[in-house]
């Protein structure tokens, strides 16, 4: 097999939920729609890599920065929902969960992958929470070890600036991940945010 | 969402293996890791579109035409391997299985899909057992309904040429498909092909 064929499917092997069995047939699949997806597929890639970019304020990817969520003059300015992952952002958004803005940590503190908070933009939520005239920050992080402790630091850490830090209700199953919840639980875990 | 990220979760959810949810989280991975990843990914997938073509003899696809089997003189140059698919003629190649070369039908006879005789490449592999000097076709066919009306078939139209139609022993699990076979399974069944 030709290295440029073994190359694609290299690359393919490392996008989650593909094996090598699977970027295999992956591969071949795309090499047999030339036109309808290998090449769409190439297009979609450059298309993504010159225009996507990372908003400086909340973390979310877009187009512009800042954000179209950022930007949208409609939404509550009061409140700010803070996520692991731009994943979880997604994930509240398909549910229409909530009204406010957010703030994407960039993951979780972890004892166990030596993530300290250093690496999370905690920060800048900090910055904004004591900027923008929030008055509630909402923590919607997974029911984990992992998840709680960065609820517990984050909410210490804005102890000072006088806002309401509330968490997502209990309706979120323990150990489980916000990306996997279905709409009507992360709606429901939404409404019933209680303060800590 | 925007549109340039919406579009390549859409086309990422085309390829086998990835669903709505893990398409969103490749096209999250590729984003996230964009100089590691995503543009390697765009740049492999436009080589491949340049470079990448179908082989006239065998219907394997390689950087060359003929293909690298075909023009490897190596080879046992008196048997042809006929599989449905290019993943096939990988997994046989995988497991070192077959010295000869191949020939890629690009499919079964299926009376339910409707794929005729027409839509596969038997007549080129009729002209080739005529032309090279062949003297046994190893069919290597899926123990399936669709793989066995396709041996028959094949068998039937080669019976003229005066070459050995020889089939996979058993030691194919019946309804399993080639390409999920472990390496040793494959290398038996090759060694113990018999005569039709």
């Amino acid at each position: 097999m030709k290295s440029e064929i073994e190359d694609l499917i290299a690359l393919l092997a490392k996008l989650p939920g593909l094996g090598p069995r699977s970027a295999r047939r992956a591969a071949l699949h795309l090499i047999k729609r030339k036109e309808a997806l290998l090449l769409p597929l190439g297009e979609a890639l450059a298309r993504a890599a010159d225009t996507i970019r990372t908003c400086s304020v909340c973390g979310n990817i877009d187009t512009a920065d800042p954000c179209a969520i950022c930007r949208d003059g409609k939404r509550e300015t009061g409140a700010i929902c803070v996520v692991a992952d731009i994943a979880d952002l997604w994930a509240l958004e398909r549910a229409g969960a909530f009204g406010g803005r957010y703030h994407v940590l960039g993951g979780l503190l972890s004892a166990v992958e030596g993530r300290m908070p250093g690496d999370l933009r905690i920060d800048r939520l900090a910055d904004r929470a004591g900027d923008e005239g929030i008055s509630e920050v909402v923590l919607a992080l997974a029911a984990t070890v992992d998840g709680q402790t960065t609820a517990h630091y984050i909410t210490d850490r804005l102890r000072t600036f006088g806002v309401r830090v509330s968490q997502l209700a209990h309706g979120v199953p323990v150990g489980g991940e916000l990306d996997y919840l279905d709409d009507g639980t992360l709606t429901a875990a939404i409404k019933e945010r209680r303060s800590v």
